[in-house]
């Protein structure tokens, strides 16, 4: 079933609205009809099954049928930093770890960061990564558009570190990190069992740029609490690293179910 | 440090020599001279550090100084199975799984796949598909090129099972698979520990195409012994799915390091 995003204010106790182009999509691209069914998100965790009452290309009315109960999010709240990377790759990591359920991305700029800020585009490139989250997010079908936070510098975002209850530097160090991405991953999961206010902890995953993180910049992360993972002998590529390791944290996490035995 | 891979008779138990491509490119974009280092590795397994001695646009001549004893290759041996998908999707596929770890590739057909095989443009796209498998064997500092095998039908598939020790079968079913990929792994890899004739155990990761297999597929399938598995409650795209799943047969099988108490 099509799935839309709609701001809240589209949806009430008992109808749903379309309007702009995901009613000019509904009508013209699906063909729909009264009658016809699809799945309405208010992008805050209210997902349901609405009828089409009447259908016109400026505004779809549809009823509301269904409440969806089922989320697909994760239950951990992985947010994305990764170094701005060059051309289009950013769009890559945000299609594909929006596919994987995270939570937010956050661009940001450090040592060796090789993609200049031009003022007149930002606007322009913000616009069509919250685009790509959307559409990525419609057809994942989930009911969240992952957040994409204003590009930040390295102080910025070590400022930050406070609001997350885990911060994951990817850090290859010639390809070899002190500690695997299994081990952290394993204790911090058990640290949850004991601290029960922690039911959708905040994890911050940083990526670095094409060279990585300057040795300072690695230092400074783990004086303020960032721990350095590897993700393995190979060496990854920037828009490579962060779904990788996200698929790492939901297996972890329990999002592709659990041990029978643990 | 820069990585060839050369056939194993362009390195003698002393020596290496780089030609063509791999010649031109060190003199004319890596601008090496005497005395400059390049890892060297002949795809089977034997990776060395060499010294020029002699640089020139079509032959650079150069002495081994170390062997390199510590691969970067998977201890399981995972094949990627993807149905053909559209456009240069498969492409991506390649180099992502390559960086992540897979050692062939196996693109085949299924009853959705809707991708039209066009004889004259095989071999040239099958020859763009090697060359992307080795550019980023070399990236990412492995010392084995992933096999890209020849286009094969879905019977053809089935019959190839018994070559594995673990067949699994990603198949969404609306999002929801029977058992988890994590508990499927996880019997897996206790079942090694009983088999230690299996150091390098060997996995065939099955992915489908953009519309999913038909129910008759997925049963003929397990009918077959491939164990369907879900990646979670998000639809991923089919281009998305196997680095989604290799990042998660890494977890498990201990690339990303162990659990200490496990």
């Amino acid at each position: 079933m099509q799935r839309y995003f709609v701001e809240p204010e589209q949806m009430t106790q008992r109808s749903v609205m379309l309007t702009g182009e995901d009613a000019r999509h509904c009508v013209t691209v699906m063909r729909a009809k009264p009658g016809d069914r699809f799945i309405a998100s208010d992008g805050q965790g209210r997902d349901v099954v609405a009828a089409i009452i009447t259908a016109a290309r400026d505004a779809v009315q549809a009823e509301i049928v269904q409440e969806i109960t089922d989320s697909a999010e994760m239950t951990w709240r992985i947010t994305v930093a990764q170094s701005l990377p060059k051309a289009d790759k950013l769009e890559t990591v945000i299609q594909k770890c929006t596919e994987a359920g995270a939570f937010a991305f956050q661009p940001f700029l450090s040592r060796r960061t090789v993609v200049q800020l031009d003022e007149r585009k930002e606007q322009r490139r913000m616009d069509r990564w919250r685009k790509i989250a959307k559409e990525a997010a419609e057809q994942s079908h989930r009911s969240k558009v992952p957040e994409i936070r204003a590009i930040c510098n390295w102080q910025q975002l070590l400022a930050g570190f406070s609001a997350y209850n885990l911060v994951l530097l990817c850090h290859e160090d010639e390809g070899r990190a002190d500690t695997g991405l299994r081990q952290t991953l394993a204790d911090f999961r058990r640290s949850l069992a004991t601290a029960p206010d922690t039911a959708a902890p905040n994890v911050l995953l940083i990526v670095g740029p094409e060279g990585g993180f300057a040795p300072e910049e690695a230092e400074a992360a783990a004086a303020s609490g960032a721990k350095a993972v590897g993700l393995g002998k190979r060496i990854l590529r920037t828009e490579t690293a962060a779904l990788y390791a996200l698929a790492c944290i939901a297996y972890e996490s329990g999002e592709l179910g659990g041990y029978s035995d643990a």
